[in-house]
């Protein structure tokens, strides 16, 4: 990235307070640092901390002023984004299918797709046009891709997996691979056959290293535009509504319905067979173990509360080892009142 | 799938009530919904459950009734297992080994074994009949898969890691990295060499994307019939007695012991050198972090408790905050009678 | 293996006691058995053990007495350690870049590195002098690897991931994937771009199937020395300190700094945009969701304190149900004595 101040005050469609010609080389985030970088800030407080960083220049809001050279425009986040959005650069792949992608006789390729060394596509599968698979990619009979989807390299999908359009499955992700499912009979954990599929809506982003199980029957579904982040797991059954969101490491059991538009932090996860309901948020490592009825925000493991109620909870229990002193001296207070009334 | 009733009838050796010409294209988990499914009811409640969808047909037990066509039969979900298995179809892969596997001159396959398209197979390997290695697998030195073995795509299994018989790998797991051990000395971590391997007995499941490291010295052990769900840790020196059953995002770590007929529900762990008897189940998110000694449920992080205590204690927290403030109360009672009786 | 005693004795530079013929074959951790293995003893407590288990023989510290051959020497763990070394057989990869290996024009490989079968390597890249890279691996744009690195299989380099000299990657695992990272606009989650890259020190060994997201713009950075164990999330703009260690399934949110030598037990973790100070050590299970200002340990979740004050906490939660009895009973005195005072 080489621009100068002007260029990107073009670029976001701000007005520039400064030197035009300030060469710009980096973007960073708000509160980093880097002598030829641009950044942005959203309140006062980070336009604090931006003018007390090395940033050459600031992206701000409207009205606001900044001793560094700034950018003003209607909404500095969006306008950053803008910035970053002209250094994007595609993982390369040739047009075309590879020389070297082993693609069944009875697969659908569009002619605009394009398919990395290395691939092995099965009989039945469907992939639209503009869609991009990355070398090591494994797709299952009768999986489908829909338009401008991207596999990164190192994809598994078992069978009957389909994507929605614009949906992108990041590296080393498995999709469809079986439910775990068993069943105790003498002694042993049998296995319960999975044969059902997986399927994801538009506009998803599955991250790197997720696994999502296909179903024992009928499907596993993820809602369009949700988002999952890398070492997630959805186990066989669930289904995940529209644009919902589930940070690193979060885990949901089998048959779960999770609403539209959660959020789960970290590490979070929910039992088998629960539910939520749309517009819930569960924080970091909490463990849904029941039905929730009421959308809002929950906390805790094993018991989930309402945030409210569970930061309560834990402001006591710092209380707790003080109040069992509390509660000793009482009843000796108590002992000794009871001894003088008996005189 | 396509089945008359009664064919299903057949497949599951039961008894009919209904008729013997509809059209069943489709299996559900007991209380899904699909116009033209099978699904089944192990008790009353989901019967009503399932008499409340819309599904076309239910499997019932012997002597219930119900107003959907139905077939009565000795176990309703192991009949609803026969149906499935009816459905399997194995992931497609030729016979033989595939031109592009990089088989080592001194590896030994058996002929009925198949060996997919792009995998790598080091010397001294020995890979028993009807096993199936999916493409991209590579298989390190010395490894051996015991009869019926399936690898799933993209697995590694890096040096001396022996499967039993009829186990299952899935997709993306690794077997035999460098366990995680380290002296510090003059200021930094120094490796501890590991040069151990991995023994998986017979009759296991592995799953997607699960990391199991070969031992510093001897072998890290899974005892026969055992599964572990996906993204499971196990750390190396680490023993699973048989028939174990671990679901996803279980951690356990380096040395411990695990016994026979343990479960750990999902996102649960245990601390190294640490031990479990046979026969124990430990709750979603629960660490174990000393040697549990009796049999039995447990729950807790990081106090491992009975299930019964850690609930009696997690029902008490709920009250912790009025708590607090009764014993203030009493506090001030207390000091007013006092007062009271020093007049 | 196979060493006589003496031989053993002269590896490990220690003063033998016992058999110089005696055949060992094997090398065990403290406390395991084996019949003709050697195995070591820090402490009388392990030497007990090991006297009562059947190992052929024992390392142990000067003066120190042993019923078994032993050989004594300064440190027995680290004369182990040695031992382990002459074990240690590096997964073999035959020099040169494999045939079928896709390296682009624009990359450079220095003649002593190693490339095994079916690597894609993209342009731009610098791979140095003794590098090996093992089969599968996928290295995208502008990625650079110092001298005598290790890619184990399937590893995924997106783009502008840079390691230092002798660090270690694992099977599977993926760095410079896009980091997590939507703004809410028109009731959806729009991607912000990714545009920034990973930079690992030297001497780090990152696990199998770990995730380092790439920066949102700049870099995500993991310290020289810093060792990260199996199915670890790095999210974007994070750096970690040097020599600081990360047990399986750590969990670290975006644009957090973590300290140097910590060290985060098994399914710890921290939230995003928190701080740790150097010389920090957090429990299993603990999540970091507030800047931590003192170094030490901590424990706990969701709130994490130092680990004594957790440690009594956590005591005084087995009391309280009796307590919550032992409130009601003072109640009951506290109301009978003022009834008796108002006669």
């Amino acid at each position: 990235m080489t621009h100068t101040l002007e260029e990107i005050a073009r670029i976001v469609d701000g007005q520039m307070f400064g030197p035009g010609d300030l060469i710009i080389t980096d973007a960073v985030p708000a509160g980093d640092s880097g002598t030829s970088a641009i950044t942005f800030a959203e309140s006062d407080a980070y336009l604090k901390f931006v003018e007390n960083s090395d940033v050459a220049a600031v992206l701000v809001g409207k009205e606001v002023e900044s001793s560094k050279p700034h950018i003003r425009c209607d909404d500095p986040r969006k306008a950053f984004v803008r910035i970053l959005a002209t250094l994007i650069r595609e993982l390369p792949l040739a047009s075309g299918i590879h020389a070297t992608a082993i693609v069944s006789q009875d697969a659908v390729v569009h002619s605009s797709a394009r398919i990395g060394p290395y691939c092995v596509i099965e009989r039945g599968v469907v992939i639209e046009e503009d869609v991009r698979v990355y070398p090591f990619c494994y797709i299952g009979e009768d999986c489908r891709l829909g338009k401008s989807c991207r596999l990164f390299p190192h994809v598994t999908l078992y069978q009957e997996v389909r994507l929605g359009d614009r949906t992108t499955v990041h590296a080393g992700s498995v999709l469809g691979a079986d439910g775990f499912g068993y069943y105790f009979d003498a002694g042993m954990h049998k296995k319960i056959p999975q044969v059902g599929g997986v399927v994801v809506g538009d506009d998803c982003e599955i991250g790197a290293l997720t696994a999502i199980d296909r179903a024992m029957a009928g499907d596993t579904k993820i809602g369009e535009g949700t988002k999952l982040d890398n070492l997630v797991q959805i186990a066989h059954n669930v289904s995940v509504g529209k644009h919902t969101v589930m940070a690193a490491q979060v885990g949901i059991g089998g048959s779960s319905r999770i609403g539209a538009y959660n959020v789960f932090a970290g590490q979070s996860g929910a039992a088998d067979h629960v539910a939520t309901p749309d517009a819930s948020q569960f924080g970091a490592g909490t463990g849904v173990t029941r039905d929730i009825l009421e959308p809002g925000g929950y906390m805790g493991r094993p018991v989930t509360r309402p945030v409210a109620e569970e930061r309560r909870i834990m402001a006591a229990m710092t209380k707790l080892p003080a109040l069992i002193r509390r509660v000793r001296e009482l009843e000796e207070e108590v002992a000794k009142l009871k001894r003088e009334q008996q005189k």
